[in-house]
């Protein structure tokens, strides 16, 4: 008996209508069975946010090639949730995210729908790879970056990743000169907001924003990669705990703790 | 000059109507300057999610005992970054988040909005601290819960804690025996929906599930100090590099990247 091709689950959180998922599935048909279980509509900045309070749906929207596109009113994560749990009937080989247009470097990790989705996949212990172009264009061109996608989904099919790991994969716009594997720049978004009035003369706010890098001088970091022209691969893993801290909380004295 | 009180910012996943907020202002209000500012509505499960797409607006909807409550359209990370930018002229000396109706732990630190709006706090460098009430009642007792949250508060405004790292703290129901600093206990929500049909026929998930505990024995893991009895503090980091697994991927070979 033929041994099964993997099986590749692909998602994004800018919405399945985007070039950059499009890109991803036309750059990774030939690797394995694709499936698309993306968001029906943009969902940037879900992080690994779930639907509880409404019901999810999905639709297949398409099938293209022999691959399945379903579409889904949830997050990226609750299509993730949803494709293993409910969908797909054996456990892929490999979860890839993207590709996002727009950066999530550093910090945004932890905002990122797309990296979300690859922390889900992670959580399912699927090796999961989200794959970022950190262009502002309106119209990006995705070629180098599925190039880089392709080179990193195929190495991660060969050597899987450890239980709890995944890869947060961020590509600057232009030549790219390599890669990188790099660490979460540390640092955080300044002037968060641009204030304005809406029509009744309230104040609204809306995302704008820099990105403060605590730590530029870092050539480990991902935004230094970026900035010098490589692309950068954040291992990321899914057990917050600081575990470094741990004896030093053990030192705290609490006082007595009484229910009643 | 007398020294200024501390500052304190409280949010939550809930929405500002939820008891639990109200019980962790009431317990805390001796111990500094209070600002409430927290979602219209609940937005549980929300994870570090930010509102990018449509603006935020918020409203002080009342101010008792000098303590102003403030609401806000977004998420709670939306809530706490809206804050900090916009509305508080001080940085706070501390955030704290709850106290959540049901469990944040193991797992569930991804996708808490509980958790993310402390891990927002710890962005902007302000001990941060999320307190959840493990309780699936409708209407649970809260004051076992606020005493534990005051004395994690007042431990935290005297100690401070490390840049990146903030406190989830789950609490279980009854009686409490202590507190154990833990890990976070590693596992999966298994059967994570329940499939109907809605009134055109089609499928449609609702949440439910099982937690599935990898590390049922191990003492130092939340999910086993809150099957015991204890309430459990694991200090999350927001660098989620997995540095140990870095030297591993620098061996992976790459084949030569072209732009062109």
């Amino acid at each position: 008996m033929a041994e099964k091709r993997p099986l590749i689950l692909i998602t994004n959180d800018d919405g399945y209508e985007a070039q950059g998922i499009s890109s991803l599935v036309e750059t990774l048909k030939d690797l394995g069975d694709i499936v698309v279980f993306a968001p029906d509509r943009p969902r940037s900045g879900m992080s690994c946010a779930i639907t509880s309070d409404t019901p999810l749906y999905s639709k297949l929207v398409k099938k293209k090639n022999n691959i399945p596109w379903h579409v889904c009113n949830g997050t990226p994560v609750d299509c993730v949730k949803l494709a293993l749990n409910e969908f797909i009937d054996r456990k892929p080989d490999l979860v890839i995210s993207g590709i996002n247009h727009g950066s999530n470097a550093g910090i945004s990790v932890l905002y990122s729908g797309t990296v979300g989705a690859a922390i889900e996949g992670c959580v399912f212990n699927v090796p999961s790879v989200a794959v970022s172009l950190c262009s502002n264009q309106s119209n990006p061109d995705f070629s180098t970056a599925c190039r880089i996608a392709r080179k990193v989904a195929i190495k991660v099919l060969e050597e899987g990743l450890p239980r709890g790991v995944c890869l947060n994969v961020n590509i600057p716009e232009g030549e790219v000169k390599g890669i990188k594997i790099a660490t979460q720049t540390q640092g955080k978004w300044v002037n968060e907001y641009y204030k304005m009035q809406d029509e009744t003369g309230r104040d609204i706010f809306r995302m704008t924003g820099n990105f403060e890098n605590w730590e530029d001088n870092n050539h480990n970091s991902d935004e230094w990669a970026l900035a010098n022209g490589y692309a950068a691969i954040v291992p990321v893993k899914i057990d917050m705990t600081a575990h470094d801290f741990i004896p030093h909380l053990q030192k705290w004295e609490f006082q007595e703790i009484c229910s009643q």
